[in-house]
């Protein structure tokens, strides 16, 4: 055979296997309580709404929705996320705003391939989203990672590093924000910032990517408007780039995402997914149109509001029952995750055998961090594993956090 | 907004929208009988068996099917298939030798970017597939041209390209063939030809990406074997990457594709894969792994075959009925086009907005061919347009080719 390390492209030797997915591999034995996955609880899946939908909508609208569609996305769902957006988010667009995508992994990938040229600099949050990471990783982007607290990405060092990059002339092409309910650390971005986000967008000519895969699953609390509603009110840059996914508030076996953006990036990322893929699966949108039109999007999401708050509950509650003094964990108001910071020398990392030895997994933090920082965190998933399981996973846990920061392992 | 001419990356750049499309708009009214597009005839789509199978998988294996898979693909359809490869095709392959992909463009797109850096050279058919074109310009390939005859690639003609690219020490990546009733030309490469691309997949130690999207639409004649076959059979190179997908045997709504390939080139793609869009919908790699497992398959594509060979026969009689000498045209046994030659002087490019006031379209030629040339060939598609159409369609053709060829125009 052909030498595959000569031969592979510059793209493929940068993208790397998520570490995520080596360590669940590590995890796949039955006693092993997990807060490592980031999966949606499957036993609340609108099943019969999906299994009815799906059958009508082959047998309504088959010649549209078994056949090749529009690159672009299918009216139909455009026209019931337009309603969306205005009824939840007052954002005012049209069809030309919108691009429907196979999924939010696959938006980020199509953001990724239009602006990104090998080693463009990208503004992160420490931490951000592997699956962001890899993806731009693979583009060519090299990373400038911005310090987060409890409200979210710090404002003043975003625009140092802003300045210090327009300074050296660098083709900065957008900054990575994961605004609500962040994966991994479930913080959400305070109101304040976001505006002052969408004035540094304006004063460095800079894009946002606004990605925004859990901003629905809120169990309290309000939500802070959209960054892309607030540009709307206020600067009008045009310049912020939202990716919303059906993943999390439905079902992520249908692969559906949307892009809400300028309609000159919308022409853009379309050419590009003609190449890529042609289009998304017809039939998988039209299941998602109906999913809002039918008014099955509040009554599942309430469904899925009240299952995960208790979960979070749960953990919240063992973590504070269990923990030594010293750890440290944020307390999200919706999303899948929470994050947990040990004492500063504590290592999450080193700590990973020893807690699957306990039979508990989670995901180690400096794996989200773009400069290999946060060593001492590590993202606890809630959604997946149920109250009793969490109770007990998270006194495992501590069991470990224990013995490492007091037997000194 | 930000300069998006300034900001854009080469990738996006290098991505221009399809000329067809462009074309596509110009005929869009009803009035105009369309053999330009390339789209299954929806009227013989399998409704029932797609509706209830999908209602089906979803109450029986919901917890799956809603839920993120993996991103090789689900064991179920892999199995299948395996079945599948074994008694059409006499191919013998494991589940570590398939990739599930979301349609075959997404393939060509991963192969594309595994190993294709800028200004490598990739050896394509003249003419060839325009959507793999188009996703391999955009990795930054250059291509080389080989020409065609009626039995495929001329081998003669790609062996000097070969020797030429490595004398040169040049970085080609891969030969990209459509073997099987080829798009746009309708031909299939003759057996004793493949029996030769794989000595010179062996010779150049070069890989041959087999890109047979309607191998399975064959309403007469016997298939040559595929590449990847005689490959396992003789020299065992391990070189051949075939493409499979259920757009045309089932419905390209469905977005469900399958690479096979040696396991170290599955597992790279893999990991591509996880970067672009994580997984590939399950509920739709149920539905096609329904599609084998019940028998439909046999079934349906029995059905398709007679109509699609109904109307290429009609196709075949009103251009012997109606074109003037000096024009020639492809007679394939399966597929979805025929390809027609007007004589060398008259241009189908220039042609098209006559033909357009005829209320007739095609795809002009030359948009297939890397190199610019065919400008006196044409693309008709049979599989869309009534039989009733086809013979009114064909006829206004042959008045346009009149005109062009005895008035000049």
């Amino acid at each position: 055979m052909i030498d595959l390390v000569k031969n592979s492209s510059t793209v493929s030797r940068r993208t790397k296997a998520s570490v995520i997915r080596e360590l669940l591999k590590l995890t796949a034995k039955p006693e092993i309580i997990s807060f490592a996955g980031g999966l949606p609880d499957p036993k609340i899946f609108p099943y019969e709404f999906a299994a009815e939908t799906a059958k009508q909508v082959i047998l309504k609208k088959g010649e549209t929705a078994l056949q090749y569609g529009p690159t672009e996305g299918l009216a139909d769902l455009k026209q019931e996320f337009l309603k969306f957006l205005d009824k939840y988010e007052g954002i005012n667009a049209g069809p030309e705003n919108l691009l429907i995508t196979s999924a939010s992994q696959q938006a980020l990938d199509m953001v990724g391939r239009l602006f990104i040229d090998a080693g463009d600099p990208i503004i992160v949050e420490l931490p951000s989203y592997i699956g962001g990471l890899q993806v731009f990783k693979s583009c060519g982007a090299d990373f400038i990672g911005v310090k987060m607290d409890d409200e979210g990405v710090i404002i003043k060092e975003l625009e140092q590093k802003l300045e210090l990059l327009k300074n050296q002339e660098e083709h900065y092409k957008f900054v990575y924000l994961v605004p609500d309910f962040q994966n991994p650390s479930g913080v959400t971005l305070s109101e304040k910032r976001r505006h002052k986000i969408v004035e540094l967008s304006e004063k460095y000519n800079v894009l946002i990517v606004e990605d925004s895969p859990y901003r629905q699953i809120r169990f309290q609390g309000k939500s802070p408007k959209m960054i892309y509603k607030i540009d709307q009110d206020t600067l009008k840059t045009s310049n912020i780039v939202s990716i919303f996914t059906f993943s999390k508030t439905f079902a992520p076996g249908l692969r559906i995402g949307i892009i809400l953006a300028h309609e000159n990036i919308i022409r853009k990322l379309a050419m590009l997914k003609q190449a890529l893929d042609l289009c998304t699966s017809s039939l998988n949108q039209f299941i998602a149109a109906e999913f809002l039109k039918t008014g099955e999007f509040e009554r599942h999401t309430d469904r899925i509001n009240k299952v995960y708050k208790s979960k979070k509950d749960a953990m919240l509650t063992s973590l504070q029952e269990n923990m030594p003094e010293g750890v440290t964990w944020t307390k999200p108001e919706g999303g899948l995750f929470l994050w947990v910071r040990l004492p500063e020398h504590v290592s999450a990392d080193d700590m990973f055998p020893e807690a699957v030895q306990e039979n508990v997994a989670y995901v180690i933090g400096s794996a989200f961090h773009c400069d290999g920082s946060g060593k001492n965190t590590m993202r606890l998933n809630f959604s997946y594993a149920t109250v009793e399981q969490i109770g007990e996973g998270v006194k495992r846990l501590a069991t470990a956090v224990k013995k490492r920061m007091f037997q000194k392992v």
